[in-house]
C-alpha cells in the first residue's frame, strides 16, 4: 500500500534535536545538544505534596472534562504574574485600545502551532529570526505556511533587512521572534532594536508573535522589556510556559494576545486537544499560590548561572579562536561559529566521533538547504563533569579537524 | 485593530457543546447535553496512589521532556490490550502485509486532527457519517478540509450512498466512522456493514478512520468486531482514548495505524505538542499493569447499565409516541427524533425554558445549513434524579410544544 500524505506533512522531516535525543543512549556519549531543563530544577517534593493535596480535595475536578480556555484560577494568575512581571496586558476597562486574553496551551509549541493556524493560510509566509527555533519552524511548514528569514545579528533580527522582507512578501502573515535568550543563538534583542520592531510591525499591520519560553531564566545583565510590554495596538502575541521552570514533561504554556486572537485559538484548540491536562493546570496554579515561585526560579538561575560559566570557562580554555561563540546573559544555549569556509556538518560529525553530540547550525536554518558554519551547545542539561569533558572533548575537535 | 483570519478558521464555531458545558451553571438547569464521563468512574483511590508511586520513583523521568511517540511501556501495554481485546495490530513479522504502530495521542481528538492533517490538504474531503461527533466535523474544517455527510442508518452508514459518495468526490481522502455507540446516535454499525464499508474502502484505496472511545462501554448485547479487526491492507486508522475509563481531563488517547502513516503523525504531534503529558502517561500504564482495568471497566459499564435502563425507562414514561428514540447497547447517548415536520431548536428553546438542557441534532450535521429533527441525550454525565426528572421535563416539553 502506498500512502498519499498531504503536501504539507509530506516533507516534514522529524526534528533532528528529538532524534539526536533518542539517539543519545550511545555508551560514552556526552550529550551538548538537548535543550531539556537541568533535572535539578524539578520541585519534585512540592509538586509531589501539591498533587497529593488535589487528589484529596478536588479529585473529580481534576480528572474530568475542562473548558478549552484554561482552568481560569491558572488564567488569573498568569495573567497577574506578567502584568507586574513584564508590564503585559491591556484592557479595554483601564482606557487601552485594546483587551488580551490569556489561553492556557499545551506547551508553547501549541502556542506557536495555534496562532499560524489562525492567522495563515497554506501558502502564507512567517518572517523569522534566521537561525530560529526547530519547533516554531515545523510548527509553520506543518500547516502549509512557508518560513522567511532574515538574518539575525548580535543585537536582534537585521531591521532593514526585516522591513524588506515584508515589503517583498506580500503574504507575510506574521513575525516569528525570540527575542530574550534565543534558541539556537542565546542572543536578546536590544531595546532599540525591540522598539524598532514593534514600529515596523504598526507601520506594516502584521503581527508579531513573541516566543519567550527562557524570559524568566536571566543570570547576569539587565533585564530587557518585552516586546509586547510595548504593544498599544494590539499586535503581539506573547507565548510562554512553565517548561522551564516547573516541568517540561506536563506541557503547559500560556498565550496572552488581543481577545480576537486568542477567541480564535480557543476554537482551533478545541479541535486539537479540547484542552491541556487539567490536573496539571491546577498543580501549576497551587505552586504559583501556595509555594514561592521567585525564590525557585531564583535557584534555577544560580543553577544556570554556574553551568552557562563553567560551559564558557570550557569553550574559553579549550575552543580557541578561530571559533568564536555567544555569551549568553540566560536562557540555555551557546551558539559556536566555526571560521568561514570550514564544514560545519564535518566538524559535528568529528566530534560525534569524539562522543560529543551538538546539533549543527544547519537544524535551525529558515532555508533547510542553505549552508550553516555554526554549531549549538547546551548547559542545562549535561552535568557540571559532562560540561568539562564536553568542551575538552570539542577543543580536541577543533585542533584536529580545523588544522 | 481588524484581525484577517485564516480561511479554515474564519468560520469554525466554538462547539455548541463546548458552550453549553460553560452556561451549565443556570440555576436549576438539569442537563442531558454534556458528553463526560460519570464522576463516579474515576478510580481516584487507586490514581492518587500510583501518582505518589511515580513521585517517589521516577519523578524526573515523569517530569521531564520525553519522546513524541509516547512512553514506551504504555504504547506496548496498550497494543497488547487492543490485540487481545480487539483482534487489531499487524505485523509483518508475523506474515502480514503491513506492520502497525502506536502512537500516544492527546486525547483522541488529537487523534482525529492528526489524521486530518497527515492526510489533507486544504479543499480535500472526509466522508462522514451524518450526523457525527462535533470534534470530528471541527478537526476537518480546522484545517481546511471539507466534511461530506453521508446518512447513518439504524445499522451503520448507507454504503451505497457511500460508495457513490466516494465516487463524486475525487478529493476524498478519509472515510471518518464511529461504527461503535456512535456519537451522537448510539448507533452500532452491524457486521455485516463493517465488511461492506472495508471492501469499498479497499476498492477504492481510501483510508477508514475508526473512531472507538466508547468501545468498552458496552452493556447489553454481543460484541461486534472493530472494523481495525479487519484490515489486511493497512487501510484503517484506529483511535481509543483513556478518557472514558480512567479520566477524560489528562487528555490520553492512542492512535494504532500502519507505521507509515503513524510515523508521519509522529511528526505532525512533534509540531503540535511535542508530546502528551508525560506523568499521565505513565499513570495510565502503572493503572494497566498493576490495577484491574477489566474489573474497573466492568464497574463503570454497571453503572452505564443502569443509567442508560433509567433513561430509556424515563422516556418510555414520558415521551411517548410520535417522539423515537434510540436504544443504545453501550457508550453514552441516546438520540431522539421529533415527528416529521416538528420544529426541533423550538423544542429545545422549550425544553430550556423547562430546565432541562439537551444538544440540537443540527450541531451534529456536516452541512452545518442543514434542517434535523433530532436532539441528543446524555446519561453519563447527570445523577440517577437528574435523569429521571430530565426526561419528565422532556415529557412535558413533548406535550406543550408537539400539540
Amino acid at each position: 500500500m502506498t500512502y498519499n500524505f498531504s503536501d504539507k506533512v509530506a516533507n516534514l522531516a522529524p526534528s533532528a534535536i528529538r532524534e539526536i535525543f533518542k539517539s543519545m543512549s550511545v555508551p560514552g556519549m556526552i550529550s551538548l545538544a538537548a535543550g531539556n531543563p537541568a533535572a535539578e530544577t524539578f520541585p519534585v517534593a512540592e509538586l509531589a505534596r501539591l498533587s497529593a493535596e488535589i487528589f484529596s480535595t478536588e479529585a473529580v475536578a481534576a480528572l474530568q472534562y475542562s473548558i478549552t480556555e484554561g482552568y481560569p484560577p491558572l488564567r488569573e494568575a498568569v495573567g497577574e504574574r506578567i502584568r507586574q512581571k513584564f508590564g503585559i496586558g491591556c484592557a479595554e476597562s483601564r482606557g487601552d485600545r485594546f483587551t488580551d486574553q490569556t489561553i492556557i496551551v499545551s506547551g508553547g509549541q501549541q502556542g506557536i502551532e495555534l496562532a499560524v493556524k489562525v492567522l495563515c493560510n497554506e501558502g502564507d509566509a512567517v518572517i523569522c529570526e534566521n537561525p530560529t527555533f526547530i519547533g516554531g519552524l515545523n510548527a509553520i511548514r506543518s500547516l502549509g505556511a512557508v518560513p522567511v528569514g532574515v538574518p539575525l545579528l548580535g543585537d536582534g533580527i537585521d531591521t532593514d533587512k526585516l522591513e524588506k522582507s515584508i515589503k517583498q512578501n506580500p503574504r507575510a502573515r506574521m513575525i516569528y521572534l525570540i527575542p530574550t535568550f534565543h534558541n539556537p543563538t542565546g542572543i536578546t534583542t536590544s531595546l532599540e532594536k525591540r522598539i524598532k520592531i514593534y514600529e515596523i510591525a504598526k507601520k506594516y499591520g502584521i503581527i508579531i508573535f513573541e516566543d519567550n519560553p527562557y524570559g524568566e531564566l536571566r543570570f547576569s545583565g539587565a533585564e530587557v522589556p518585552t516586546i509586547k510590554a510595548l504593544d498599544t495596538e494590539g499586535l503581539v502575541i506573547y507565548c510562554s510556559s512553565f517548561s522551564k521552570i516547573l516541568s517540561a514533561g506536563m506541557r503547559v504554556g500560556y498565550v496572552t494576545a488581543p481577545k480576537e486572537i486568542v477567541q480564535k485559538m480557543v476554537v482551533a484548540k478545541q479541535s486539537e486537544d479540547v484542552h491541556t491536562n487539567i490536573f496539571f493546570q491546577m498543580l501549576c496554579h497551587r505552586f504559583m499560590t501556595e509555594c514561592d515561585l521567585d525564590a525557585h526560579i531564583e535557584k534555577i538561575r544560580g543553577i544556570y548561572r554556574r553551568k552557562c560559566a563553567l560551559m564558557i570557562e570550557g569553550l574559553e580554555r579549550h575552543l580557541t579562536a578561530p571559533v568564536e561563540f555567544t555569551r549568553p546573559e540566560g536562557g540555555l544555549f551557546v551558539w559556536c561559529t566555526l571560521p568561514e569556509g570550514a564544514d560545519m556538518l564535518g566538524f559535528v560529525r568529528h566530534a560525534l566521533e569524539k562522543k560529543v553530540a551538538v546539533v549543527p547550525g544547519t537544524t535551525f536554518n529558515c532555508n533547510a538547504d542553505a549552508p550553516s558554519g555554526s554549531f549549538r551547545l547546551n548547559y542545562s542539561t549535561p552535568t557540571d563533569e559532562q560540561i568539562i569533558e564536553g568542551t575538552r572533548r570539542l577543543g580536541e575537535t577543533a585542533m584536529e579537524f580545523l588544522e
